[in-house]
């Protein structure tokens, strides 16, 4: 599992007694992302596919468009004091003619609307930085396809079984085939990692795909779907009103509480094909 | 309920057919929180109890020690578009004689150690910036008042069974009353609103208390916890690698998978009493 996970002796106690065991922890450190030497952001994460989680998070960001955008992406020497390399620093250079992020990016994305910070200014934020839009989408998806993903992504989680401590993230096609499935300490980062993945495999805008994340549906992991031209968002557990407000405006279609074969369809169900 | 939640029709599909129905939604909303002025954060959470959400964020960044740091803390003029407060942009005016914080404050929260950005640094950041330390701290828990809690807790969310979209926190005392508990769409505003609770109650640090989280236990929350003075924190769900490390360095008990009766004890079980 190499840094996936790390031993930690823990006391078990219950009504049968104590007992002390071994127990596997989900591996947390931050990574630091930097563009052109400059740092931008600091995410704590499980180490792995790192490369991934960069590209995802300026895909998502509005900074990357496909992966050309991107020169070349690779860890700074950042030496504990033994001297080793962490590799939790991770730094890209654009390619030429790609402009780079504004430093106060995350705070600007939600303040530029004149009417101050409000849901309003951040759906409208979002509709002005996206380079796709899911809206045309022809995708159409069988409601058994969608019932079976959970279980789909559950039986890729390699580490969930371990440890109970990772968020999990799974892109798909319309017929539930699975691209790729990442798992992170933090949500954010596992849908990162996956839409990452697609930008590095020229599959952004992300067509005809289905996102399945293991937890809630946020506002900020919608953003992403969007930014990424994914037209349908699939959540285990419950979706936010701000959530449901942006997946209505661009056109995703999303679905919550999607669990023992039942689902929330919240928005344009219409890609949803309920005799199959 | 006021703005927690909101109603949203929802076509529900299963084995069963389907059905329209009104669904209540977590709301989410941005906060832009403000310190003399100045933009400083911007979170993504749910309306409510903001004045709290904006002082355990100061708190736990290390910005404030007690609730006689501020000033005065107030909702800007935030309009839409029909010339509506929004509430969604909070001032906090320090007392005199308090720093303000640095506006690169979380990246620099980081990369402060010589050896960049490690789990390592992230542990060194968090004992250079606490005023208080839980390490002292002499409560004494019974194993059976912390089985206690997560009932005592969810018994106290108004709003979950409606939705199902919240993350809840609840500070408790070490013989099992609950003092605070606050529900957000964000699990580190959850924290932030009971320990800002804390704060403006005169009960920072927050010895002798237990700080129960619905989720997991994050690097960040139990940075939270730390940075409060809160000698145990336990969580329904894992904790991560980098949490566990905090809590055994700073002298916090950690309880994870307290859930049905049994819990696993990380860290510092000596407050645990297993005959209680």
């Amino acid at each position: 599992m190499g840094r996936l996970t790390s031993r930690r002796p823990v006391l078990r106690l219950g009504p049968e007694g104590e007992r002390r065991r071994l127990d596997s922890l989900a591996a947390e450190e931050p990574l630091e992302i930097r563009v052109g030497g400059r740092p931008l952001s600091v995410t704590m994460r499980t180490p792995g596919h790192d490369v991934e989680l960069a590209h995802g998070f300026l895909l998502t960001e509005g900074v990357l468009g496909a992966a050309r955008d991107v020169a070349v992406a690779r860890y700074c020497d950042s030496v504990d004091t033994e001297g080793r390399n962490t590799y939790n620093v991770l730094d890209v250079a654009l390619a030429p003619g790609v402009e780079p992020p504004d430093a106060s990016l995350e705070r600007s994305f939600y303040t530029t609307s004149s009417c101050g910070v409000c849901g309003k200014a951040s759906l409208d934020a979002v509709r002005l930085k996206t380079r796709f839009s899911p809206a045309a989408d022809p995708l159409e998806v069988a409601c058994s396809t969608l019932a079976g993903l959970p279980t789909a992504l559950r039986t890729a989680q390699r580490v969930f079984d371990s440890t109970g401590g990772l968020h999990a993230a799974g892109l798909f096609t319309g017929t539930g085939e699975l691209l790729v499935a990442r798992e992170d300490v933090g949500r954010h980062n596992a849908v990162d990692k996956v839409l990452g993945w697609a930008l590095l495999n020229d599959r952004v805008p992300a067509g005809r795909t289905v996102l399945l994340v293991s937890g809630r549906a946020s506002f900020e992991l919608t953003q992403k779907a969007v930014m990424a031209g994914v037209p349908v968002l699939a959540a285990v557990s419950a979706p936010s009103s701000l959530a449901v407000e942006l997946a209505e405006e661009s056109g995703v279609t999303l679905v919550g509480f999607l669990r023992a074969g039942t689902m929330n369809v919240y928005t344009h169900a219409e890609r949803i094909n309920r005799a199959g």
